[in-house]
Parts: structure tokens; C-alpha cells; sequence
């Protein structure tokens, strides 16, 4: 594997210095990329990019030749082992993810296989490797996966919810069913990613997009224990380097010091929490990772300019900080005022590493 | 007026001795109680129970009649306010609230008057002095507003949203337009909420729904300062006695502190933080309103149970608790479940209150 010649994802997230504060941008690759368009366009709809080694890496690059990204991210879904576990994972325009089968019993979560990720998730074991030959080792590349309870809560509902009712009934009904279904999610997430993490990844990002809606008893139980059972289970060290890892949970702010015990690396920030103050409080334990609202992008250059500045200031002097959204790039968004955001935080921050 | 029969709830939020923790819960008259949905059958829809203050003192009741309840609210919408501005309330069955017109534009914003409330929200004060008529003292009457941000959230969305992108947009793009909107909601909500305590109610809370889809940063510009204002501006005595405000951010919990330094005598707190937690950050200024995950109700007597001697364990001895749901009750939920959670509050929390 070539060397890498921008490391300053990975040093920030070992807390090591760096000239800069590194960027990248959930959902770089996606819809508020007419390239990106038009490549979906051309194969038909998003799975069909996913599946196809080629068409993910190409979309996984395009990002990187527009705007001075500091990592790459896979090209995929969070939903894609629960579709590999034979749900059949399908997407209706405006709709976002469904599955063909849902898990409600106890019976469905037995009869889930957990997924071989060569055998039964080659496709995205292809993508990482052609992503890194493309790349080059111009910068490191993120693999990743949905958490246990957020993949659980769209099994059970078959799709997204807003009151997760079914899963929520589960949990509390019959936790023992949950929490078989969860340690299978565990076991599988883990074998992906360290699947994703042989075929070349450099770090990797667990997404609990959804284990903000539980109480934080019930986060302590169904979400994060699940998520410590990952991170035990990780390959650490690849090719002589240490590959780190991203918890992120939205709206997991009051959860913080929690969060930051379980082992990773960074640890992600929506952007409800203010990233100076959640520095106070774990800062010493972990990198953190964000976080401006998506919808900032939707203003004007300047006002974008002085948020990164603020955000930045928040953090305050020295190493641990890979700036982010604190969500997924949002469709509408103008792709120049991602640039604008991009430069910004290399333009402003290079202050707090002298 | 009569004498109140059951004050506990009064008490509680004034940090006074009660004998047990009083329970409410958010939308106590809705669509899980059959009563409920075959009034709004007869009356045709929801409008239309709200607008008739018989009908909407009728449903007001409903709850009441099945569940030791310790206090009514008022059977109305958080809407009803740019409602009367002249937008246009709307319902679209599974489509939520829906507003004919917007507000987008400085001219939209200048366009807008601020209603009287006893002329153009007569229905509303006409269904209170129904209810504490029909209430004779049974408990006491809880009247609502949705905070300024919240407003114009739906007022710029016309409806509800996932991302809030038109509303943030103006926030952050002309942030004079939307403080011009914000100031002219504050004096609107304050007037209503004033003309509610005039027709006789006891108590008023102010839901910010959406201020959780903010920054910090941004809350602290867009959100509290405007709940500042109407708990500076309402009436805080009425009858002899103390009319205390209830504040209510969902997802407000990184916030606590600033929260709970606004005035009111109480703040509601989402499932989302631990109320023994909560309590310790700010307990000493204010009551605190929750929190148990509406979604509990889905599970069995015994789970609910627990999880109410678990929510009353981590609050702990003494005054300032007012039981209730973190949010609204769930259409689907079975209505002895509510009875389960409601009866278990008063058994359970006689034991913190010696």
C-alpha cells in the first residue's frame, strides 16, 4: 500500500499535531453533487451505485477532485448488512430505506444469519480496495456501518420511523429477544468492519443515528453496550499504522462521557452540543468530530466563514479536533458553499496549531 | 372561581410539601381514548372540537373521568396563533398541521398582525371559562401556547419539516427578518397566554418543540430569549394565587441550566436526560415536568411500573416533581396503560414525600 500524503485525519484523531484541523463531510458523496447525480442517473438508483464496485468508487472520488477533503468515505448504506442478512433492502423515492421482511419475533432474530462480509458482502470488500487504489494514498479512507440499535429499529419497523414504536415495544417487552437480536447485529457489524478494515480502510465510524429517541437508561442498555462490543472487536492496527474509530450518536450529547469510554478514537458531535464546552467534558479522553448544522450551508458565504471561525474558537488551541458537519449534507445545498466551508476551516484554524 | 379540591400540582411546581407527586400528560385528551375520537367523529375534525369550546371542554374532560389526573389542559393546538395571524390552519389526516400561506419575506413578516385574543381567539377563551366552569374546582387548568420559534418554524415551513431549511435559512441568512418575526410571535403568545390566565387558567406551559433543532449558539439567539420575554410579560398572580409557567424544550437538555434561568417556575424535560441528573444540574431554581418515554406505555403493567419507581428513584426525596410523559401520549397506546402509569405514580411516590 502506497503512503499516505495527508495523514491529518488520522493524527488528529490520535490527538497527534497537525498543521491544519482536517474536514471531510457526512454524505460527501451523494445528491448535492451533480456528478453525483448523474452517475446515480446512469445506473439507475442508489443501490445499484453501491453495488457496483466501479460506480461507488467513482463517486466516493468525486468529492476530492472538487474541494480540499482530508478523507475519503466509503461509498454505501448503513442498512447494508441487514439487507445481506436476507431482509432485502429496497428505496422509494422520498420514502427513504425499507426492507422487505421485518424482525418482530423471536423467531425472526433466530433464523438471521450473520453475514460473511467476503462471501456475502463482496461488493462493498471490492469498492474499499478499488476506492484505495484509486486514491492512491492521496487520503485516508473511512469505512463504516450502522450501529446495532440503529439497524435494529429499521428492521423492526421496516424503515424509518418517528416513534419507533415496534422497536421501542420490543425493548421493553421482551428485552431478551432485543438483546439477542442486538449481539447478532454486534457480531456482524464487527466482522464487516474489520472486513472493510483488511480490504484497506483506515478508520471506521459506527452511526447511531438513532439512539437519541431512548431514554439514557435504555441507550446504557440497547445502544452503547453493543457499540463497546465493536470497538473490543476491531482490528486495531493495520499495515504498521493504528486505525481509529468514530463513535457518533446523534443527539447523544448528554450522554458524552459515557460515549467516550468505550475505546474509540473520536467521538462524533451533532451540532446541538457546543463542541468547546463537550471538549471540557471528554476532551482529555477523545478526539472529537463536528460540528456545524447541516443547514448552515444554506446561508450566505459569509455567514458560513464566521460559523466555521466560531466553531474553531469553540474548540480552542490544539490537537484532537476533525471538523465536520454534524449531519449529512443536506440535498439542496449549493456545492460551492461546501467549498466555501471546506476552506474555511483550513483557512481559519491553522491559528490554533502554531 | 371555587376552591381547588386537588393543588397538588400547583404545589409541586411552586417547590411546596405534597402528599404525592402529581401526574399529567401531554395530549391526556386525544386520539388513544375512544371518547375522544368519537367526538371528533360527531364533530367532523380536529378544528372543529378545538373552535367549539362545548365540544372542546367535553374532550377536556374525557381523561379526567377515567384517571386520577391531577391537573386538565386545555383541548387546543399549538397552532392556533399564526392561525388567527391569518395563515390558514390546516390538517391533512397523517400529513400533521398545514398552513395555506407562509411567511418567508420582510413584507410577509410586516403583513402579519398581532391578534387580540379575546377577539380573535374568543374561542379559545370561551372553551377555558367553559372548562374551569365544568372543572368546579376538581383540579387545576393548565393553559398552552407553542413557544415563537416553534411558530415560526411552521409558519415558514407551512408545516411541519424534518430539516427546517426555509426557517434556517432565514435565521441565518437574514437574521433581522426572523428577530422581527420572533419579536412580533413573543408579544402575540404573551397577549394569549395573558388572555388564557384571564379567562382562568391556573397554570400555562410553553411547548418549544423545535428549538432542539438548533445549535446552542443558535438557541440562545432564536428560541429562549423569546420565551424570556413572554415570562417577563405574563400575568404571574390571579385569584390570590400564583399562576406558574412551565417551560418545555424537547431535546433542551444540553441546555438546562439556561433553561431553567428564564423565570418560569418550572421546566418539562424530554425522556432523553435522566430527571435525578437533571435535577442535580438545576433542581435548586426550578420544578421539573417529566419524563418517562411515551413509548413505555407500549410495554406491560409491569415494565411501566418499574420504569415509574425507577424515574421517581432517580428524582429522589422532596418537593419540585411534577410526574408526566417526555412528550405526547401515542394515538396507538391502550388506554389502561395510561391508568397503570397514572395509578403507579401515586402509589409508588407517596414513600419520597414523608
Amino acid at each position: 500500500m502506497s503512503e499516505l500524503k495527508n495523514d491529518r485525519f488520522l493524527r488528529a484523531l490520535l490527538r497527534q499535531p497537525v498543521d491544519v484541523t482536517p474536514v471531510w463531510m457526512m454524505r460527501q458523496a451523494g445528491r448535492y453533487l451533480p456528478e453525483y447525480r448523474a452517475t446515480r442517473a446512469k445506473a439507475g438508483d442508489f443501490m445499484a451505485v453501491c453495488t457496483n464496485p466501479e460506480l461507488a468508487c467513482e463517486v466516493t472520488m468525486q468529492p476530492l477532485e472538487r474541494f480540499a477533503l482530508d478523507a475519503a468515505i466509503l461509498f454505501s448504506d448503513i442498512l447494508t448488512v441487514p439487507d445481506a442478512m436476507g431482509l432485502g433492502l429496497y428505496f422509494e423515492s422520498g420514502e427513504g430505506p425499507r426492507f422487505r421482511k421485518t424482525v418482530r419475533t423471536e423467531a425472526d432474530v433466530n433464523a438471521l444469519p450473520i453475514p460473511d462480509p467476503e462471501k456475502d458482502l463482496g461488493y462493498v470488500m471490492d469498492a474499499v480496495r478499488t476506492i484505495r487504489r484509486e486514491l492512491n494514498g492521496r487520503v485516508p479512507l473511512i469505512g463504516f456501518s450502522g450501529s446495532p440499535w440503529t439497524l435494529a429499529t429499521y428492521m423492526i419497523e421496516g424503515g424509518s420511523s418517528k416513534d419507533f414504536r415496534f422497536t421501542k415495544t420490543l425493548a421493553f417487552e421482551q428485552p431478551q429477544v432485543m438483546h439477542a437480536l442486538l449481539e447478532k447485529l454486534a457480531q456482524s457489524v464487527t466482522a464487516y468492519l474489520n472486513g472493510q478494515i483488511r480490504a484497506g480502510a483506515q478508520a471506521v465510524q459506527i452511526f447511531d443515528t438513532w439512539g437519541g429517541a431512548l431514554s439514557h437508561a435504555a441507550y446504557l442498555e440497547f445502544s452503547l453496550p453493543y457499540m463497546q462490543k465493536i470497538v473490543d472487536g476491531l482490528i486495531r492496527e493495520n499495515d504498521g499504522r493504528r486505525v481509529p474509530v468514530i463513535v457518533f450518536t446523534k443527539n447523544g450529547g448528554p450522554w458524552l462521557e459515557q460515549i467516550a469510554a468505550v475505546g474509540a478514537e473520536g467521538v462524533g458531535l451533532d451540532w446541538t452540543i457546543d463542541i468547546g464546552a463537550a471538549r471540557e467534558r471528554v476532551g482529555d479522553r477523545v478526539a472529537l468530530q463536528g460540528n456545524m448544522d447541516p443547514q448552515m450551508l444554506f446561508a450566505n458565504p459569509e455567514r458560513i466563514r464566521t460559523e466555521v471561525k466560531n466553531i474553531l474558537a469553540s474548540y480552542g488551541n490544539g490537537n484532537g479536533h476533525v471538523f465536520n458537519l454534524g449531519h449529512g449534507i443536506t440535498p439542496e445545498v449549493n456545492p460551492e458553499h461546501a467549498g466555501v466551508f471546506i476552506d474555511a476551516v483550513h483557512e481559519f484554524s491553522a491559528q490554533y496549531h502554531q
